[in-house]
């Protein structure tokens, strides 16, 4: 995309004048109807060292109220965002809905770079080339407009410009040793960066270069891009998104009524057990801390199943340093107004450590669809999505487990009447509980579906019968420990 | 307080077992009623390397289900956090109301270590320790319960963990540097840390030292502890809380209704001076940028005095990569749940940016006082919180601004009416924007305390005359450039 190109060229400058003009007026008076509309826009800009894209984002964003754009510029990658899965800085920026943000290099920048400098091979290289992709179009199937823009000048020009900034004292500290290095191996970075660009030019998050040898010139460019993908996005708004085909590899699943809940365990065997697995596990633990292993726990299940006291017998045995339960209630606001996953990816522990979630993002197919919070279009996607997101931690090295604590309808019941009579146990029980247990066959149906088309190889279901509690407990931890020490081995 | 001190002693095994039980159902029971009454617990666990900190809190959590508490441990800073205030990273973690948070080591490790080594002098370390007692103070004032544990350990038990620990390769990694350090230099660390426990021991927030030989024994003794604090401060939940008497110096300001708004410029000396202001701004900028100082500016002012496009004129000049503007709504329920100031703490620049806040903290002495939101006494407090907020940013190095945007009820009505006759201009105005002109003269009444009560020599309020707009803004890029260039010299 960017050899042989010939760029567009400047216009005269009494046209560039009025054009400009123009295109910030547009985009001044576009902010209120994005808001109105409840469109996110997501502005990246990347390019070539020095070529501009701060200073032009500085221009672009003051035709925007402050209270709809944040502008964040990601600087070199602290030691704990090392340790965040590929992906999860930016999707920890995506804006709102109604608002933009202004990216100042991101994923394109991060990844050509560790091609460029040998960190990462050929096989690693695509695999990453897969997550942003998938990423860009989660994210544009999601409602979210977004715009990359490639700033290119050419090596004379860069040349010029680091040699003009390292001439001033006042500027000098804005040249880094990056640009310094493009410079040198200016064909060589010509030959990635058309790769990448060509690679992740997808309909529906093309790539825009621009003409960054002057300034204003650069800068109108990217207004009239801007103003006209607003216009283009809030026209097609209300339009649904092809749904994709499974392209992971499944494991066979049985329905929940295919289970037999007759499973218990005496009290001596239950005691004995516990606290075998609790002690490999604390051992595993520590083991796995060493070995910098991220581990992420979903549990899902019916109310009252025991999610909570499982998920206790789990956490007893760990160091409390090492782990972190996630109990998700209904979003807020500013995590309603983003794409469903944002607060899971925002809160994925880090290399080592055990992040374990009490309800997960497969509210999404449960919840949203049987209440209606999300349209038809959106739940039938979030299979793949969630297979997509589950795929990303497995490749980051992650062992992900998911539980689905299953009770029958008779025992929930015994359960519910049980907590209402017992004071200390009262608050446990609502009546959204009673509200849930009237839809328990279209529940059980949404369940069946979800374990069938999210069952993955690399990140499966288990289901624990927690008609008795304690046979549901040892499952849960034998589980648990034996994808630890098969990760241990790996 | 360590020192000479006679250790409560390990009671016999039946009633230590009898006790813990107790205390255990206890805890239990508690989290329910703190939920319901919103009282929101910190428990700070320090002490000596390997007294067992960490597993103590793994045991005392598993009394409190995972929804009402998170366990956070500190780690070494990092680069960011080290370009951040002190005690921002610790106020982020602060819990929502009904919440426990539980900190293995905190602020006390950081300066007790900063001390040790040599890395603060007499004078610093008293800063620091005004900080703190301000912080807990804050904490409780506005219905914190902070509950302090140190766990102490003698030399020779302390020698014993880190041979054992170290005896294991699964063990090995627990014992860090300054475990071995701290053992070799006891009786240095001891004298510090007795210090720094004595100074820090309020009636609100007192220290209590936990025999920590035993383990069970030291959890029994958190246990009881907290369980107690807990039932005392659910009782004292209603109590007025003193206010303290300003300490800090302040300016003189003169009121609302002394001030002439009769100013103006011209449009030709607007335009050249705008330039010029601009062209300075951006060179000062760059120069603090690297220099590593810190700015914040705050804006308030009444409805449609120009704080917006005042603002513009000030980032117009500034590199985008290094500001941020932080529009202020009103708090999300996250935000509502915490202590007023924690969306603030949680929003300050790194150094050598800049955050311009569009609203402010101030809206507890105004919106919040007016509309009710929060209690007289909480209001009334609030000036000497601000200012203490204020003086830590202060201490840190930053530059600290804040404008008052000044019209008068003639002007506002003009400008409301003529938002609601240009339809590009109609979303700002609301009916909430109605109501509050109503309330003007209440409202004057607040700004004038605020202001006198608030202005320190350290973060002075500054009047910007705003019938033309004009002239405001070219008064504010001059008191910003001034305040840099005099921050640039020091």
């Amino acid at each position: 995309m960017l050899k042989n190109r010939r760029m567009e060229e400047k216009p005269p400058s009494e046209e560039l004048k009025a054009r400009l003009k123009a295109a910030r007026q547009k985009l001044w008076n576009q902010q209120m109807v994005l808001k109105e509309h409840g469109l996110p826009v997501i502005v990246l800009m990347e390019g070539w060292g020095t070529a501009g894209k701060g200073s032009c984002t500085g221009q672009v964003i003051q035709n925007i109220d402050p209270r709809f754009f944040r502008a964040a510029t990601l600087e070199k990658m602290t030691e704990e965002e090392k340790r965040k899965p590929f992906l999860s800085r930016y999707f920890a920026q995506i804006p709102e809905a109604g608002k933009f943000v202004f990216l100042d290099s991101g994923w394109m920048d991060e990844v050509t770079g560790l091609r460029l400098h040998g960190k990462l091979n050929g096989k690693e290289y695509e695999m990453r080339l897969d997550s942003i992709r998938r990423f860009e179009r989660q994210l544009t199937d999601n409602g979210y407009l977004v715009m990359k823009f490639f700033f290119h000048i050419s090596k004379k020009e860069q040349k010029k410009r680091i040699e003009n900034l390292l001439e001033n004292i006042d500027t000098a500290w804005r040249v880094n040793a990056n640009d310094k290095w493009q410079n040198k191996h200016y064909a060589e970075c010509m030959e990635v960066f058309d790769y990448y660009l060509e690679m992740t030019n997808s309909p529906s998050s093309p790539w825009y270069i621009v003409n960054a040898e002057s300034r204003k010139w650069a800068e109108l460019q990217v207004l009239e891009t801007l103003t006209e993908g607003i216009e283009i996005a809030l026209q097609n708004k209300a339009l649904a998104v092809p749904l994709l085909q499974n392209v992971f590899p499944l494991v066979k699943m049985p329905r929940l009524d295919e289970i037999s809940l007759d499973r218990s365990v005496e009290e001596g065997e239950y005691k004995e057990e516990m606290e075998r697995l609790q002690k490999r596990l604390r051992d595993l633990h520590n083991r796995l801390y060493r070995k910098r292993v991220p581990v992420v726990i979903a549990y899902e299940g019916w109310d009252a199943a025991g999610k909570g006291g499982n998920i206790k017998r789990i956490t007893e045995a760990l160091d409390p340093r090492g782990f972190e339960v996630h109990p998700i209630a209904s979003p807020e606001p500013h995590e309603k107004a983003r794409h469903y996953l944002w607060r899971f990816w925002t809160r994925l522990p880090k290399t080592g450590h055990i992040a374990i979630f009490d309800r997960t993002w497969y509210g999404r197919v449960m919840v949203e669809r049987l209440e209606g919070f999300c349209s038809e279009n959106d739940w039938k996607r979030a299979y793949n999505e969630i297979n997509e997101f589950e795929k990303e931690l497995a490749d980051w090295g992650a062992v992900v487990i998911k539980f689905w604590v299953q009770i029958d309808k008779d025992t929930q019941l015994e359960r519910f009447e049980m907590r209402q009579k017992t004071p200390a146990k009262q608050w446990k029980i609502t009546d959204e509980d009673w509200r849930n247990r009237e839809k328990w066959d279209a529940y059980e149906e949404a369940v069946n579906e979800m374990i069938q088309k999210t069952s993955t190889t690399y990140a499966p279901w288990y289901i624990l019968e927690s008609v008795d509690k304690k046979y549901a407990r040892l499952k849960a931890l034998r589980i648990v420990t034996e994808r630890l020490e098969e990760a241990l081995k790996a």
